[in-house]
C-alpha cells in the first residue's frame, strides 16, 4: 500500500521482534514526522552495535573491551561462577546486588525441538574455566522452565566429578505475588522448599 | 545496567512510539545477532525515509515525487475528493477499493486540548484546490470521534456556500459485529442512519 522508502522502512521495522504490521506503520511515520538529528542518531547507533559490541572472551556477556566490565572488576571473587542463559540475565542478577562474583554466559539453553544441544552453548568453555582451580562454588542460573531445568541438570552432571560446590537458584512463590493465583508446580516447589522459621 | 554502544542503541529505541524499556532490551540483542547486512539496510532504511519522503504539494500524502502516485493516476476523477486526518488514512479507504476520486491530508484533526486550530491544518490548500471548480463532492472521512467529527463540522460549515455536495461517511454497526456488544453512540447512530430493505 506505501510505496519507495516508506514501504521500505515499514518492512524492515516489521521484522523486529515484537513489531507487527500496524506497529511498523506507527513507527515508520513517527520517524517521518521526527527531527532529522534523532533519526541520524537512532540509525549510528543501530550500526555501531553492530561494530563496537563483542562478546567478553571469558564469560561471554557483552562488551566492548576484550574482557567484560565484571571480568575486569578486581574487587569480585573468583570464586564463585554464576552460570546464565542471556547477557541479560547478568542484568537481572546484577539488579538484586547480591551477587559479587563472576558470571558465564551459555548463549541460551539445551532445546531438543529447536536442534540446540549441549555443543552449542558455551559449555566447553567453562569447564575450561574451572581449570584455574579458583572456583569453589556454580551458582545454575538458568531460566525455571523446562529447557532452562534440563541444561542445570546436564550442568550438574558434568561438574560433579570436579568436587565444587553446584548450586541452582530457589523456585518457589514470587515475593508480594497471591498464593491462589500460584500455578501448581510452583506451589509444589514451595512446599518443598520450605525452610524452618527462626523466631 | 548496559554500557556503552548497546546502552545507546536501547536509548534510542526505547523513544520510539509503543516501544517500552523491555522491547527495546530484545530488540537490541536482536539487532546484536542479526546479519550485519541486515542491520545496515535497517538503519540505512532509516536515512532515507528522511531523505527521500516528502508531501504532495496538491494532496499532503507522502510521496517521493512533487505529486503523490494517486494525483498523478488520470484514471481518477477531480470531480471527488475525500478529505482525511492522516496518510494513513488514505490506505485504509483505498484498501476499500471503493473509492476513485482523490484524497486531501488535513495533517490532522482540531483537537482543542492539544492546541490544535483550523489554522494548523491543510484546509486553507483545500479551498484553493476547490476553485478549480472540477470539484463536486467532498467525502469528509475525518475519524469518527470527536476531535474528527468536530473537524467535519467545521470543514461543512466552510463548504456549504461552495455549493457543492458535502457528504459523511456512515456511521453505524461494525459488519461483522455484535449487536449487544455495540456501545449505545454507534447503536444510536445506527437507528437514525437505518434503510429501507428493498426486498
Amino acid at each position: 500500500m506505501y510505496e519507495g522508502a516508506l514501504a521500505d522502512l515499514i518492512d524492515e521495522l516489521g521484522r523486529l521482534p515484537g513489531i507487527g504490521p500496524k506497529s511498523a506503520q506507527r513507527i515508520a511515520f513517527f520517524i517521518l514526522s521526527s527531527d532529522p538529528a534523532d533519526v541520524t542518531r537512532l540509525s549510528a547507533a543501530l550500526t555501531r552495535v553492530k561494530d563496537q559490541v563483542r562478546f567478553c572472551t571469558i564469560c561471554f556477556n557483552v562488551s566492548e573491551q576484550e574482557h567484560c566490565k565484571i571480568c575486569r572488576d578486581t574487587r569480585r571473587t573468583d570464586e564463585l561462577i554464576c552460570v546464565v542463559e542471556e547477557p541479560k540475565d547478568v542484568v537481572a542478577v546484577e539488579r538484586t546486588r547480591e551477587f559479587r562474583g563472576k558470571y558465564h554466559v551459555l548463549g541460551g539453553a539445551i532445546n531438543p525441538l529447536d536442534g540446540i544441544g549441549p555443543d552449542d552453548l558455551r559449555i566447553r568453555e567453562l569447564m575450561a574455566r574451572l581449570s584455574s582451580g579458583l572456583t569453589r562454588e556454580i551458582i545454575l542460573a538458568t531460566d525455571p522452565n523446562t529447557e532452562g531445568e534440563a541444561t542445570a541438570t546436564y550442568l550438574a552432571l558434568m561438574l560433579k566429578p570436579m568436587g565444587l560446590s553446584v548450586t541452582r537458584l530457589a523456585s518457589g512463590l514470587p515475593v508480594g505475588g497471591d498464593l491462589e493465583y500460584a500455578d501448581e508446580v510452583t506451589l509444589g516447589r514451595a512446599f518443598e522448599g520450605r525452610r524452618v522459621l527462626d523466631v
